[in-house]
């Protein structure tokens, strides 16, 4: 008997979560067992909202399939829902439930990081222990890189390429003055530096910065910083770092939480600096030099028109492993992936249980941050580099480039 | 007899000004009245400093050349200096012609926007005036596109592309979630808005964003601008605004200027808050809804992995006309585009008088403004359309772009 499946995107966006989703629906598609495909509109939320639509009948050529891969952002529109234990929301199991049995859903697959995740491990318990035949898979992804077990997750690859790419534009950009400078650019991650760690592959062509790396990892010391930047000016004009959002003190607290406890703007709100701001104005006061910061923000996990190309074929395989997954019976896992070499790059696509996976937190190893904690080691790089290789092709119209955008109205049911 | 060229670049960094290099390299090369080619390092500095290499023997192969037009900013370094007048600075032209004397000069090419373009100006009047057969030819750079007589400058184009195809990444990492938002993005352009004006081609393939943009050229009312924003988030969740650097109130003053007065932070500095900054927290006092703001930053001027085909090409023939110019005898000149038509897109490449570039800022035309102060019009999209086409092929080595590096020893010369 012929059943349906479902597949919804959430969390943050990436430059790769439309690739999974490709992967996911060309994989549906091509599958004997399963008659239409379906996606829920803005995640979980989607589905208690009714927001739920019929994919494989908007695609009518490859091109399609291909254009979804190269659109930045989730194309189904995300959440961040916390998904209750049934105890504590049973409204919210027999909601999904009922939308399953409507829909005849036999595979529910969710793309997403380590919140979503959580919500696929207990929707994929609930189902197996109340002897229901939807088969539940997670496909990973999120441009901070930390989730367990998997090598890597889908988005980290096109966000590491974006920062790289763009901080030797930055290194390029700073030295053509000859004059003293620093450049602080902020890049994402609360709590795993391997974005930041990314900047340091914009010097594997010659480029001379960015020459200090600090990541939450290891503890940051202010003064040890000064005397790094000031050392550095004595030799060079130009000093760029790279520095996590979530950098902290040794005593646990945020770089630049002091900074935003008390002061307040003319409309009484709290001035909520970054790190990058703070540094800024911390070397401003005490070194005499041209000082600028900037964040790298959303740009680095929407940069689209940049993507690696490994990383965008990884994740349209990621997706069609989740289907092969619920085909051959499996549920409650997610699709990780297993590095056999750095070089050459090979990578086994299996699969890890939920359970294990569900809101761990994986962050860069301290051996792979040098011992000053201002850069990090080559075992890094070596593990990185892969993941940015290769680029993909952008169809541009108009100058700028073509995305796919899904017909989200509901009557398509 | 042979005699040689002297190039510099000057003024704030572009996608395309080594293509502007570049077409003074190959044409200065290709030429038999020019010996050697020799460039300053750090633009007119670099001739009082002795800074001065040779260009010509630094490339062996068409593709190095193309790789020259494919690295961003200025692979000469650059300089913001003032060139005093010769009854104010002697000195300065003393030295200036002792060292086209040195190195035989026939053809001083300075490639920079409106500072550079006056010293341009009054380097040529000097030689002219005193009867030196060095011949002075400007080609223009700047990504503000500020520059008067020609249709637009070299340099603008590919950060226009920049902008658009950034800004539509903005808006489709904003749209995902479903909820009420405010997305405010701060474009360059102190005093011209074509900048934030290019922000509209994000619009070119259906996306909805940004909904408002804001130029420097139309006053900025703050409660209208609370009005439209409002009046947007009753009918839609995603309200995406691009706003310039450096619009104004009524009365002439800078939008966030008076957030900026008071302000002090832990080290006793004034908090220089953009006027995204500002904005955002406008709208966080005043309506319910996410509010976030970004600032493009040198991203925007730097990018050389996303140049426009159509600046690229045209930079690298300014820099040919302009070596051109010099062998039919002009001097005094900056090259110049006059354009033809829109669509098709057809330019004529020129010359305009130095004398009448120097210390002329060209702006939007109000009329390109819609009537409301808060887009642009379709003649301005227009316009600004055919300079974002084409894209260009980037050389990638190991997952980042390939850059051209000049060896800079004077020891070369």
């Amino acid at each position: 008997m012929k059943y349906n499946l479902l597949v919804a995107q959430s969390g943050g966006p990436t430059a790769a979560i439309n690739a999974s989703l490709c992967g996911v629906i060309e994989a549906a598609m091509a599958s004997e067992e399963i008659e239409k495909v379906y996606g829920a509109v803005n995640g979980i939320e989607g589905i208690f909202a009714g927001r739920i639509i019929r994919l494989d009948t908007q695609f009518s050529s490859a091109e399609q399939l291909d254009l979804l891969c190269s659109t930045p952002s989730s194309a189904l529109g995300s959440c961040r829902f916390k998904m209750p234990s049934p105890e504590q929301g049973p409204d919210r199991y027999d909601a999904l439930l009922e939308a399953f049995r409507a829909l005849n859903i036999g595979c529910f697959v969710y793309i997403g990081g380590n919140d979503s995740m959580d919500t696929a491990n207990k929707i994929g318990a609930y189902c197996h222990d109340h002897g229901l035949s939807v088969r539940v898979i997670g496909v990973p992804k999120t441009i901070d890189n930390d989730l367990p077990i998997t090598d890597h997750t889908p988005g980290f690859g096109s966000a590491a390429k974006y920062i790289a790419v763009t901080m030797q534009e930055i290194v390029r950009d700073a030295e053509i003055y000859p004059l003293k400078s620093v450049t602080i650019v902020e890049v994402m991650g609360r709590n795993a530096g391997w974005l930041t760690a990314a900047s340091a592959l914009a010097r594997q062509n010659g480029c001379f910065g960015p020459q200090l790396i600090y990541l939450p990892e290891a503890p940051f010391d202010p003064e040890d910083f000064l005397k790094r930047v000031d050392a550095l000016l004595q030799t060079t004009d130009t000093v760029v770092v790279a520095v996590s959002e979530g950098v902290r003190l040794a005593d646990g607290s945020y770089v630049a939480e002091s900074e935003q406890s008390g002061q307040v703007d003319a409309f009484g709100h709290k001035y909520l600096s970054g790190v990058g701001k703070y540094l800024e104005r911390l070397v401003t006061a005490r070194l005499t030099c041209k000082v600028r910061s900037l964040e790298l923000s959303v740009l680095q996990r929407a940069g689209g028109h940049i993507q690696s190309r490994t990383d965008v074929e990884e994740a349209r395989r990621a997706g069609a492993k989740a289907v092969e997954c619920a085909l051959s019976g499996q549920s409650q896992v997610m699709v990780a992936f297993y590095r056999v070499s750095d070089a050459p790059y090979l990578v086994r696509i299996g699969t890890a249980p939920l359970s294990e996976v569900a809101n761990v937190e994986r962050k860069v190893p301290r051996e792979w941050i040098n011992a000053e904690g201002c850069d990090v080691t080559q075992e890094a790089v070596s593990y990185l580099l892969p993941l940015i290789q290769g680029e993909t092709v952008i169809p541009y119209e108009n100058g700028v480039p073509a995305h796919f955008v899904f017909d989200k109205t509901p009557e398509r049911l």
